[in-house]
């Protein structure tokens, strides 16, 4: 085995570990959190199946390239729960560690590129990117609604911080984010979802 | 939310399922069994890392579309240990059947094309395919001797036949075959796997 191969091999190993970084969200059956392997596993999915919702037309190949690489740098920094406003301070700086050595490891034109992908999806500044934005805060959204807003539940986060987290949806397709928030309202409406104190 | 996107939202909720489908191999920890969404995320970030090597060149994104679709007739068919012989039967009507349910969810044009996706891939007769193919038998090669060969042992399966199954690989990458083949031979040599019975 060669050099640039025993490198990429390295860091395929490196990565499994991704499968064992745990999520806030519950598989659809409820059975379980989700881990954040078979998360960006989903995600793309979706990018594949959901396309035609972006408000701009999108490269596919390179929202789901983004998508497969954004969770990656948890292997090493761990998830952050997307209402944990507490873990933002040092949240960016971990990542950025996490990103130097986990791409560190591929061959330097490889490890280059997939961090461009990772810098791309965190800048959130391209359409590409918007919209891969969009689909990881759909994904939870939808599990919650079918886990009968459990998650939600256990960590006492309102409608109100919901719809206020998620409507960066927003910024990547209005019909997403409509479908979005037709189910949050319809959870509220189920008594799944307690309305914030705003909307008291 | 109008009918098109609500048939899409119906086959992203139906493929969560495969969160759950449990394959024969430990990630690389070896704390549990790997399921097929996992392992579906694993195989399309080796696709993009380890393109260079297929020998013929390869398009890429086609490569990961197979990979990310080709285990979704799990979700109703169940994972087949590719070491079994006797599931062999009914296994493709079966997944036939899978195929026929699960893309029929969605609106006839997008069902189409990934059916087309995994049909490829079942064939092995693109480049694409051969390839997405090498790299779904070298992955479960490597977490296998990463976990010092737990899963071969536990199903009694020798060297001569884990040379025999992924032989395959050779016809996506002589590269990667070498380098599986160095590895299942150092897992003989290691006592992690035991030879064949031809070998003794």
């Amino acid at each position: 085995v060669n050099e640039r191969l025993a490198q990429q091999l390295r860091f395929i190993v490196e990565i499994d570990a991704l499968k064992e970084v745990v999520r806030r969200t519950y598989v659809a059956s409820g059975r379980r959190l989700e881990n954040s392997a078979e998360h960006s596993w989903h995600l793309a999915m979706m990018a594949m199946v959901l396309a035609e919702h972006a408000d701009q037309p999108v490269d596919v190949a390179r929202v789901v390239t983004m998508l497969l690489v954004h969770d990656i740098v948890e292997v090493d920094a761990g998830d952050t729960y997307v209402y944990d406003a507490s873990a933002g301070g040092d949240k960016a700086e971990r990542e950025r560690a996490a990103a130097e050595r986990l791409f560190g490891l591929l061959p330097p034109d490889q490890g280059e590129s997939l961090r461009t992908a990772w810098e791309e999806f965190e800048a959130a500044d391209s359409r590409e990117a918007r919209f891969a934005a969009a689909l990881d805060r759909l994904q939870p959204v939808l599990l919650n609604v079918l886990t009968l807003g459990r998650s939600w539940r256990e960590h006492g986060i309102t409608a109100e911080r919901v719809l206020a987290r998620n409507s960066t949806i927003a910024a990547g397709s209005a019909a997403l984010w409509e479908a979005a928030r037709g189910m949050i309202e319809q959870s509220v409406r189920d008594g799944q979802l307690a309305p914030g104190p705003d909307d008291r």
